[in-house]
């Protein structure tokens, strides 16, 4: 069969052989039986941390990476933005009907390349079918385990006024290139998803005193991000768009589009907010890393303000309103 | 609003208020932190178990439950049979476009009904919106982590021949319940799903030595069961219909329409396989349950057969084949 069926999502036949031939195939490591209800975990040391996110982006496969890669970066990056290092990760996917075999293998095969590059394993998985018209492609699921760094006390309540806020790389990549790849907009161009586990980065800062949170901006980009910080510490934020990594490609799609670049989603950035005096070292900390080469200090948390506020090149100033209407549906 | 839109799935304003109105509200715990990207479990002594299921059921409520209630109980389910007890559960939400408010407000409250029997917390939990078309009302992952009982070793390898078989109560009753909620068949019935949490009754076999394995017969029924334990240990397996416990309105409403009850799913029963010598005592012990009262010795594992074999009411013996075409999508 070239194509997926209700029968592969039976608990019959059809569904083990799919089972052993594409997920236990690419997948397998010694944690995961696929005869199992379920996994017995090795032992960790330490404080437990869990997070889980759901994947619908559409087209399934875009340039930089597919559904499979994304569904490991983004749980991976929720886990080392909150001070964890990540181990296992539950999988369940729920399969249209008539979804090419070829493609889910893309996708698994993908998804087990990225998985080994981040250090986690896949340790218990589930499989559905839906009939055709009732799902889109595949919808994935992970949930994923790791281990808190024990010297980190990462949240919102410990930003302070004054504090220095860092992005890792150039913002609106991941969204700008999801978007291109649709092709409904008539438009082509070689935007590449920014989507990579972002735990080299976070591991980079784990041991800096004056670290008080990171986030990866994803749905709703970098803006929300700043929005949630300001809404939660009370504080103001004033950024200088000037100082925000935004590639030349996306600024152009985004300028012919009438987007927003600091609303649109990264899959692969850390915004951190660091102690005013560390945040030069943060970010010479960053420099040195493949994936930190362009960050920068952005901008900072001031009392003297009660919106967040973006300096703009000519010197100006505008406020960045909360999100509301979608810009950008199914970017993850 | 009374509909989900787009909006709610963008990661800005309306999705926060979908998150705290309905999610958080409902689902509250110490544990759960709507701004966290991650949540800190508290500690666990023991042996780590983790499981997923994928929860795709049409429609989304059915009497005895809804996919809320499913949603728990399946992956509760799947953590008890393996001889675990669960603690912490995440939460995925792939929700359509236009599902009604209310809808989604029953089908959470019913999960947190759940989660609260089955002593089980929601850690975090993550949401996505897909347009119109592209879903089909709600889908919902769990992932559950919990705590090996540590004297417990059971596994397909540890069954033995003249080894008994199981049955906590009768088969069939989700399956039908839901043929029936569709109806799509014409027929009405008063057949109530049997979902519910199985961890009291496989607590109750915890401290038997004799206890091999435990599974909750869900997808594929009994028959697809029976066929696990059969492919694994090469062992035959011999079962009398007449020890099967099916209750009349299934079997009226499966003959009508061509259906074998052993291949339709359960959502609150546990196959047990047990040494014969304790069989009786495992037995009493479901006897002794509310859940149990209708339990049964059915069969047991025989090398002298190579197939899965059911003495028929007559007398006769037939095969129970694996099952390969789907008899019901969307059971769970």
């Amino acid at each position: 069969m070239s194509h997926i069926t209700l029968a592969h999502g039976n608990g019959g036949h059809f569904m083990r052989q799919l089972i052993e031939e594409v997920f236990a195939a690419q997948l397998s490591n010694p944690v995961l039986d696929a005869n199992a209800d379920a996994a017995t975990l090795p032992a960790m040391t330490g404080e437990l941390m869990m997070s889980v996110d759901g994947f619908t982006v559409k087209p399934l496969e875009f340039p930089g990476g597919n559904i499979g890669s994304l569904a490991i970066h983004g749980t991976v990056n929720d886990l080392a933005v909150s001070g964890a290092i990540p181990r296992y990760l539950s999988l369940s996917a729920i399969i249209e009907e008539g979804l090419e075999l070829a493609t889910l293998e893309r996708i698994i095969h993908a998804m087990a390349e990225a998985a080994r590059a981040a250090g986690v394993q896949i340790a218990c998985g589930d499989t559905k079918v839906v009939p055709r018209g009732e799902g889109s492609g595949v919808f994935l699921t992970t949930t994923g385990v790791g281990v808190r760094d024990k010297n980190l006390q990462l949240g919102l309540n410990n930003i302070k006024n004054t504090d220095r806020i860092l992005v890792s790389g150039p913002v609106g990549d991941h969204g700008t290139a999801i978007m291109l790849a649709r092709e409904q907009f008539g438009l082509s161009g070689d935007v590449h998803s920014d989507a990579d586990s972002v735990l080299p980065l976070c591991q980079a800062l784990h041991n800096l005193t004056g670290l008080r949170f990171m986030r990866d901006p994803t749905r709703g980009g970098l803006a929300t991000v700043l929005h949630e910080i300001h809404d939660v510490t009370g504080l103001g934020i004033r950024v200088r768009q000037t100082h925000i990594p935004i590639q030349d490609p996306v600024n152009a799609v985004c300028e012919i589009l009438g987007y927003d670049p600091l609303y649109l989603a990264c899959e692969g950035r850390v915004v951190a907010v660091v102690a005013e005096e560390q945040a030069e070292e943060a970010l010479s900390r960053w420099h040195a890393l493949e994936t930190g080469r362009q960050a920068h200090i952005i901008g900072h948390m001031t009392a003297d303000l009660s919106r967040v506020v973006l300096e703009t090149e000519l010197g100006g100033e505008r406020i960045l309103e909360e999100l509301e209407d979608d810009p950008l549906p199914r970017i993850c």
